[in-house]
């Protein structure tokens, strides 16, 4: 059966302020890692979801970021089919 | 002044157990999300590179997400340039 992979990428929103991306970009010059603006950090899920990745499927995992993956108060998310394969 | 935004994801490797992405699989059955064979979580930084992205800034990158952003003991990263636009 061909399984597809589902990649949901969730960032923090624009106006939310992002410690974690602020700490990481104040370390970057210390350890010689200059020319780097700035730096957000999020989460990444990656779904091998079973069977055809349909409009069906599509919209049940836009669902499911909406309620369960991402904090739509503070964070935005996006949905990207990588690949489908044959399962071993 | 173009400024591009390279991203850089780090997921956990294949052979590493992923309690994170097990969670929230064994969840998503209970919330009424059938046919999710597999979850994996990881961290996405998306960093804005001032000046061009050319083979040194990327090189620059990579020795970043080695040294800093990934621990590669445990964990694999990958590094792509989404885009690059005028600064505001």
């Amino acid at each position: 059966m061909p399984v597809a992979r589902v990649v949901v990428d969730v960032m923090l929103k624009p106006e939310i302020l992002d410690p974690q991306g602020q700490a990481v970009q104040r370390a970057l010059p210390r350890l010689g890692f200059e020319g780097i603006a700035d730096v957000r950090q999020g989460k990444r899920f990656e779904l091998e979801v079973e069977g055809p990745v349909d409009e069906a499927a599509l919209g049940r995992i836009h669902e499911m970021a909406e309620t369960f993956l991402a904090n739509t108060v503070i964070e935005d998310f996006t949905v990207k089919v990588e690949k489908a394969e044959e399962s071993k």
